[in-house]
């Protein structure tokens, strides 16, 4: 189990805790979700907030992905730097104070959209782009995640205050976060986030707006919902896969082969308790615990442990009782699927890359802690 | 409450979101804890996981800290450079493939003490300094954190080995992590601590071993377990201050004088909920909720705004039922205190300070992401 990851050498060399990320296993993800895109023909346009890697993006792009999304402006920046063309920014963007001035200069350098859910954003933007070329701008609509967006049948007039404002309007966009919250959750998070693009696709036509785009997104939901009228998905966990999405998935064991990213972490103690303790701790391992699933993370080869609590630098794995023969020694490096994939990344300046249990490489997390 | 973090000029100037240290709040707590431990006569090492940051570290000792503690070698050394002499790793610390050589070099440039629990780190310490003269060594107790350390009982055997293998043993520590478990539990977490640290210092020296140095340490438990025989406090999260520790102390509202630290927040969006959108999510404001809290911060000058959902980037504030024309407006800078503020400076690059509503400075966090 472990050999596959890194071999002893490997594994002797590695300073940890450290991100490890199997390049075959990531190239998988990014083929399988490539060509499920492809068959559908529906664009992909893979959120970069997992990865935050130029280099990773690059091969997104390679596999046939039309451009990339990000979070925020400064994500943006990071990857418009590192010669993606086409970024956009997926959530409502509001330029107040220094954001306006790198609003326009990123703008400047790629080809850019936005999202847009208010009257207030709308007249930040027109001031922001007053007299010179808008960026594009996408309407967000709330299908059910309840985060941001409008009511689909409310996206018509804002498009319509925003072409009048002089935005550049080419279409709609949302994120179906319903479909995070069950292993059962994601088709139906699929078809409400279609049902609400369809009805939002007609409020903009009402208005005379054809939707040149129509996006939706997350993990979960990417192949279920490719179909007419959406043009493009927003994937963005599966290029590393994480335990939250093998579960999701149907796999209850929290691993397969859509993992490609683990924590590498030493245990460096085995307490009073019967378990053990792993150098790794929230500030690499993040604090994602979704509701059903039971502690911090797979430790791959050791089915039994449960990270039962996560302190700033070190977690705590404990074991059914009698099991404590069976536990890593002290010294040994184990591998650890972690919860949720994105905030790990975030906690970290680069990736480890190993290909068939060899260190190959290491890539920095350019766009980390890009928040603004 | 906004103008006394900071003032109009200084919300439009910043790019949100953005951590905020009140510098005179700040001044105030490391006062505070300064004047309490020496009023006790007992030592202060303040926990610089917290802040990571040389400067803040510099102030501590200026108020009279004997020196740094830190959670990991890679802390260790930043300090180290950083001009601060005297540095303890409050972990057991086990040397293994590459780190040998880094403690090795850090060894060499401050006064280094480290953490031991186990027989193999006992191995893993006397081979890393075989022929060279050792880093003081500390015995870690569990005082009832179950986490890393020893029963305090088998101190006494651990410390006689280790010294018999040249380690240079001086005393013993605990975290008494079992403070944080609600607003009452801190008393007898100190008194635990207390008791621990008294049976294992008596293992100690029924081995011949005179405990010089005998360290406790959590902001919860630190002023109650500043008594006999402890020499030495380790408290971490006091220079800040967060929603936990003001919970924890008595005031439920979640904000108080202590609180030194805040994410400066813009309102994006106002969804279709009745509440509002923040642009701070999870890589900001962390994820920890300790069980006694509800929600992921508190909204200065909105307590009645509950952040019920933290996305990576972004998070929802709920109101009740009703006062959606209480809430602040689309672009409004609203500040949030933290629940647990360790993880949130990990988060970022740098510290706004802010004194009397205005930026003065920005101080880099210097150790930020220094996992291993």
């Amino acid at each position: 189990m472990t050999e596959a990851w890194l071999n002893g050498d490997a594994r002797e060399g590695l300073d940890t805790p450290a991100v490890v990320v199997d390049l075959d296993r990531m190239a998988g993800n990014i083929g399988r979700m490539a060509t499920a895109m492809r068959d559908r023909g529906v664009a992909l346009r893979p959120h970069a907030k997992t990865h935050k890697s130029i280099e990773v993006g690059r091969r997104q792009i390679a596999a046939g992905a039309v451009g990339l999304t990000v979070a925020t402006i400064g994500e943006a920046e990071v990857f418009a730097d590192g010669g993606i063309p086409d970024l956009f920014i997926a959530y409502p963007v509001l330029p107040f104070g220094p954001k306006a001035d790198r609003l326009r200069a990123l703008a400047g350098r790629c080809r850019l959209a936005l999202g847009l859910d208010s009257v207030e954003g709308i007249e930040a933007l027109a001031s922001t782009f007053d007299g010179s070329e808008t960026p594009r701008v996408l309407i967000e609509v709330d299908t059910g995640g309840a985060r941001s967006g409008v009511r689909p049948d409310d996206a018509g007039a804002l498009a319509r205050r925003a072409a009048d404002r002089g935005l550049h309007v080419v279409g709609i966009f949302t994120h179906a976060g319903q479909g995070y919250a069950g292993p059962d959750r994601a088709p139906a998070a699929a078809a409400e986030e279609v049902a609400g693009l369809v009805a939002a696709a007609d409020a903009l036509r009402a208005e005379g707006i054809e939707p040149e785009v129509i996006s939706a997104g997350s993990t979960p939901t990417a192949v279920r919902s490719a179909q007419a009228p959406v043009t493009e998905e927003r994937p963005g966990s599966y290029v590393f896969g994480d335990r939250q999405q093998t579960v999701l998935a149907g796999n209850p064991a929290g691993f397969d082969e859509t993992v490609a990213l683990v924590v590498a972490t030493t245990v460096i103690s085995h307490g009073t308790g019967g378990g053990f303790l792993l150098d790794a701790g929230a500030k690499i391992l993040g604090k994602d615990i979704a509701p059903y699933l039971v502690g911090h993370g797979t430790v791959l080869g050791y089915p039994d442990a449960v990270l039962t609590r996560l302190y700033d630098h070190h977690s705590v794995a404990e074991l059914p009782a009698g099991s404590a023969g069976n536990r890593p020694g002290i010294g040994e490096v184990v591998f650890v699927v972690p919860n949720h994939v994105c905030p790990v990344v975030n906690l970290v300046d680069e990736l480890v890359i190993a290909q068939g249990g060899s260190v190959i490489d290491r890539w920095p997390v350019d766009a980390r802690g890009r928040n603004s």
